[in-house]
């Protein structure tokens, strides 16, 4: 199986904006984010479909989804923090973890993919998450 | 605090098409399904944010998800299962489980809260998925 983009992050072999890390989970910033703050939280076994991950990998996902939430929420202030689980993009189990304010902000900057990377403000951004 | 829409579907109060039910969680079809088989995962516990629901029935929540994602599988043979947690709507915790067969399935029929619900296929679905 070929290393997926995640898994190239994972080794090190391509730059994330990173803000946790534990021995089965990585999170780090989404570079197209549909609000700011957008994170990605994926298992560190490549595994396409989440419903396929082992028991272990997945509560290990879900347990770091729900850390990443409480960070998001104290860094930014926000109401709430929206999941979205989609994955016909990068075969690589990845949620979508981002602060919301309104129902509107679910779907986010419309224009994400056009828009080229801020990475000085995924920068500072990730200081203030990283725990 | 207010019984929620889900609590009283949770007593019996209001009707749902359940598919599953153990003493943390329960699975019925959303009446307004984003494509068919569109089901909401609950905790029995009205907590409005997730990131709120205590370990156990936070655990128990993603562990039905997975159960139910394997079902809709099972059952509609889609290609992946897509989730959704946003939460603006009803103040009590649903995790949106549903049957995606291309990117622009995720975002599902966008008139869905304008057509009125069509009981005879939720209980056709709830069926074929109860388990």
């Amino acid at each position: 199986m070929e290393d997926s983009i995640f898994t190239k992050i994972i080794k090190g072999e391509i730059p994330c904006s990173k803000i946790y890390e534990d021995e089965k989970t990585l999170a780090f910033l989404d570079i197209h984010p549909l609000t700011p703050g957008h994170s990605l939280v994926i298992p560190k076994q490549q595994v396409s479909h989440f419903d396929q991950l082992d028991e272990e990998d997945y509560n290990a996902v879900f347990e770091t989804v729900k850390k990443v939430a409480t960070k998001l929420k104290q860094v930014t202030g926000c109401e709430r923090v929206c999941l979205r689980v989609e994955g016909f993009d990068v075969p690589h189990t990845h949620i979508h973890v981002y602060p919301c304010n309104s129902p509107t902000d679910f779907y986010g900057r419309t224009d994400r993919l056009q828009v080229e990377p801020d990475y000085e403000a995924l920068n500072n951004m990730a200081n203030k998450l990283a725990f």
